[in-house]
């Protein structure tokens, strides 16, 4: 079984949702990339906690053969973040941020992660992410997180690093940003023509879109009628496609299911608060998701 | 060649979007249908025009082959429509509407008519609608189309309808009105449950999906960039798909490739104001943007 690596966040998420709250839960996108991305490769997390991170949650990951042997424990608070949704949950309203140990985190990769092939720099910094691409030997893969806050302070750092890595990961809105024009068609386009080998836009309940020069592969959503917590479904996207990538390798084909195997992710991260339904599923429960949205794109 | 018949609107439109102003050009839902249609089988139309409707547009029409037996010249004005589109122009905002002729329209159908297998019942009230298809005698495939107007003065006889047809198309926003919910998922599964037999959800740039109890198929729109004037679109697409399934007959494979005829319809009539694409197209062209759309859905 490949190796997959994950930089990113480990979280205490408060979230408040029409389905209720639940208050400092396991959350951050290393850890909802992590479980998705279990269930193809072997998955090497790289973050950091404070003092107050429940022994439990480590135990959780461990049970799961999440190898932790970069997670950093450090002086100080674990980053919590509170997230409200509300009427459709496409868009999170952050209530409050607490970057606590994350803010000064500048990870440093155990020399036992430094040859890993398949990489996921999670959301942070384009700085941050270039310090650790600079670690790596070679990876075969890289996809490359970001949010609107980047696009809009570090374009021009985050295109830079775009253009270091195999595939950039962003949602629709984004996309636009990031293209400065409000046709989605014309942002892929000039996202592509900016020097980025592979765009993957993630479009929410409406799927997703796989863009290379060479081709374009569209997908839906898998069609969940149970919306209980949006927050991770980005990153279970991810875990799901590039766990997938490193488990069977890249070819055309298989970065087409891939995709598939994102959406899969996501849809059922967004089913249960936090980790709750990624930390409890099988693979078989994974595969019959994809195999009926397969159907559902078959002519 | 197979018939497909038609029944809806003639209009002159008015019609201004970020592209410009065209005023009084050819428009409604009959004619956005049978401009689209008519790559796919021999388009029957009925509908209502006044005196001032202008005798290049019958000669157009004519020109295209499109049978115009069922269009009746009455006292009085065509119907006339003035819509604007801004920004992202996913809504159109009525200026004013003159129905005319056509408010007062109780179509008789030709004796010819009669037998024809294939019927679009455009966008008009579901008492209007159902009068046209006690006409009929025992079409093969029937398909409605409706608008919010309907679903809101007149649900319980739209849904009435709709039982005694092969399938029902709206737009999301239509559909979750019709189901009363707010999950795109839910609304699906909801309107099956009504005794609908197939259901078409078209979702503008997000594409498109038929469902069925047996199944789902899910497209994405054709990426065009070019977005001068999106009326007719709808049509266009119910156009495609109901022609193509006229043309090739109704099966389970043909009901999903006649949903990307559909699609790639409603993509060329997006791209110029009124019927001005629609009317040069070729079938070589829309059969190549059917063989692109095919390509980006396959694995």
């Amino acid at each position: 079984m490949n190796n997959v690596l994950v930089v990113g966040s480990v979280a205490l998420d408060t979230i408040e949702t029409p389905s209720g709250r639940q208050d400092g839960i396991l959350g951050g996108s290393a850890i909802h990339f992590a479980l998705a991305a279990r269930h193809f490769a072997r998955v090497q997390l790289v973050g950091v906690v404070g003092q107050d991170f429940p022994e439990e949650h480590v135990t959780l990951l461990r049970r799961l053969e999440i190898d932790l042997t970069g997670l950093e424990k450090a002086e100080g608070q674990t980053f919590r973040w509170h997230g409200r949704y509300k009427g459709a949950m496409n868009v999170a309203q952050t209530v409050s941020v607490e970057l606590n140990t994350f803010g000064t985190f500048r990870p440093t990769l155990p020399q036992g992660f430094r040859g890993t092939q398949f990489l996921l720099l999670g959301n942070a910094s384009p700085h941050t992410q270039a310090a650790v691409l600079d670690q790596m030997k070679g990876p075969k893969f890289v996809l490359l997180d970001t949010m609107n806050l980047w696009i809009q302070t570090e374009c021009p750092a985050l295109v830079d690093l775009a253009q270091r890595v195999h595939a950039l990961c962003v949602n629709d809105e984004e996309a636009r940003m990031l293209a400065r024009t409000p046709s989605f068609s014309t942002a892929i386009r000039k996202i592509l023509e900016m020097g980025i080998t592979a765009l993957i836009v993630k479009k929410g309940e409406h799927g997703a879109i796989l863009a290379t020069r060479d081709f374009r592969f569209v997908i839906p959503a898998f069609p969940t009628e149970t919306v209980v917590d949006p927050t991770g479904a980005g990153d279970s996207f991810a875990g799901g496609f590039l766990g997938y990538l490193a488990g069977v390798g890249v070819t055309p084909s298989n970065l087409r299911k891939a995709l598939l195997y994102g959406a899969v992710m996501g849809s059922f991260t967004v089913e249960s608060f936090g980790t709750e339904r990624g930390a409890a599923l099988t693979r078989s429960e994974v595969d019959a998701r994809y195999h009926a949205l397969c159907e559902m794109i078959s002519l």
